[in-house]
């Protein structure tokens, strides 16, 4: 089952369930996606009965799937993103065993073609293609195992990032604030069935291809998690219950043979750069850039449809 | 101007309008305080107009104002407190000239007077009062000077944290999460003008009462902000729009008197016996143990009513 919402004035949009070929789309029996995670044992069989698309899915009409949501928690799961990003920030290696996570603004996700504005371009403007899931309501110390059962659908995030004010945030040790303004969402929030044997372990066995400026710059498969999405809930709910609607992300989509399939961020390719020239040669993104991000199955089929955005002034 | 929101079933409540004496309240032209938020200008002329207070107002009923929020920022304003938690974490004293803030959980604050659940008694379960204010929505990049009017409410919070987690979550850079599970917010939204004179320079000059276990544990006053709420309201908005109803809070309210009038947090009392005694000496909060904090003014008017809370197991 795959599920987008359209535009319709309201700040959560309309729900509805797309056909299998991505062009055609049913009313869903319920307004908003939030109300279909808060009711989601109820709802998703007469969400998943559709069979019949009467309508034409028009592109211009897709907002985020979830517009905006009650949390956001973004991991940072791929080892090999970690390693370029201590280097790129010039920070110390991160001592844990435990996932890493931060809590992002939740209040507002970009649509999948919507540009994101900032008020300079001197910030380090910088995308990060990620993959996420959308829980239905987790009680507090839920074990791991259990989480997985929770996890009610995958999408796929752009999480904008401004690196020149990273590396001094992360410094105070409070998180990032200013260096992480919303994120976007791709097209469609689909049912793990959907990814067939690409879903594996709580994680998305899927390539995300990421160009900018219409040039390929990163092939990152997301098998690579160092922790499965169902262990990043876990830690999200140790010491909180999260609400239906919550969405955990899994960080950067990084793979350790980065020389040969790229990156899924600018700053990650200027850290194999400082390794390897004792310089970042690539600058970050300008005003009129644009970014393009598809999670690719082996088959070739995109499941998530297509996150593409330029940067515009503020 | 004072608001409560009344418990009926829904996730919002039902806003009401208090009366001066805090014994009565008014039905609100709005459902909700969040649309209040989001339609200030129209609905607060209305608001401030009820003058007749039919219902009486039943303590048992309040919920926290904002019983959730699309965003809550936390600040860190108070030097005092900083430098007693570098210690008591075990941190490196961080260096920034920027405020000091971080993004929480804000899909529900607890009421007043709602027992607080943590899954164990290890995890060094602390209060934190502090100050904070609702704005209304503020454009990205606003300049603190302008952001002083969007500032339309204060509030009295108490910032459940769990210390055994903070040190070592601030030492990844990610901020907290499971070190801050949810707020409880006090009784009572007031507007600015309801703090008379001790509202100043974008500050709660009032002293904030706090007891554990029904014995006083701090009365520190709220002017020794380093950053006024409006330089936080900035510094929140710099790279991103903040929707109406985002609550940013002060941190834990603290003077460098503290060996005198105490302190709002219990960490901060065993960074205090550290220095003094090489070691802490007070340990944190067991099931059952209560907290109790009361904002006050110059005459004694607790304009915010009261937060008085038990620590219950999960």
């Amino acid at each position: 089952m795959r599920l987008a919402t359209l535009r319709d004035g309201t700040k959560d949009g309309r729900l509805v369930v797309v056909s299998p070929d991505g062009q055609a789309c049913a009313p869903a029996p319920v307004r908003t996606l939030q109300e279909a995670m808060e009711r989601w044992d109820e709802l998703a069989p007469q969400l998943a009965a559709a069979t019949n698309f009467p309508d034409p899915l028009d592109p211009a009409q897709i907002i985020a799937p979830l517009p905006r949501a009650w949390q956001w928690l973004d991991g940072s799961a791929f080892a090999s993103h970690g390693e370029l990003m201590d280097k790129a920030l010039g920070i110390e290696p991160i001592k844990t065993d435990k996932p890493l996570m931060y809590q992002g603004t939740s209040d507002r996700f970009y649509g999948p073609t919507e540009d994101v504005r900032f008020p300079s371009e001197d910030l380090g403007i910088d995308f990060e293609g990620e993959f996420g899931v959308i829980v239905d309501a987790v009680p507090m110390a839920t074990p791991a195992a259990d989480c997985m059962k929770h996890i009610r659908l995958v999408v796929q995030i752009n999480d904008w990032s401004l690196r020149k004010l990273a590396g001094p945030e992360m410094k105070t040790g409070f998180g990032w604030v200013q260096a992480k303004p919303p994120c976007a969402m791709a097209p469609f929030a689909v049912t793990p069935d959907e990814l067939g044997d690409q879903w594996r372990n709580g994680r998305v066995c899927a390539d995300l291809l990421v160009d900018w400026n219409g040039q390929r710059f990163g092939a990152a498969n997301g098998e690579a998690m160092g922790f499965g999405f169902h262990e990043l809930v876990a830690h999200a709910c140790a010491t909180r219950d999260l609400v239906a609607g919550t969405v955990i992300g899994s960080g950067t989509v990084s793979n350790a043979n980065y020389r040969e399939i790229g990156s899924s961020c600018i700053a990650e390719r200027r850290g194999i750069e400082l390794v390897d020239h004792g310089e970042p040669q690539t600058g970050f993104m300008h005003y009129g850039d644009s970014v393009r991000m598809q999670g690719t199955l082996a088959d070739g089929h995109a499941p998530f449809g297509v996150i593409e955005q330029k940067v515009v002034k503020a």
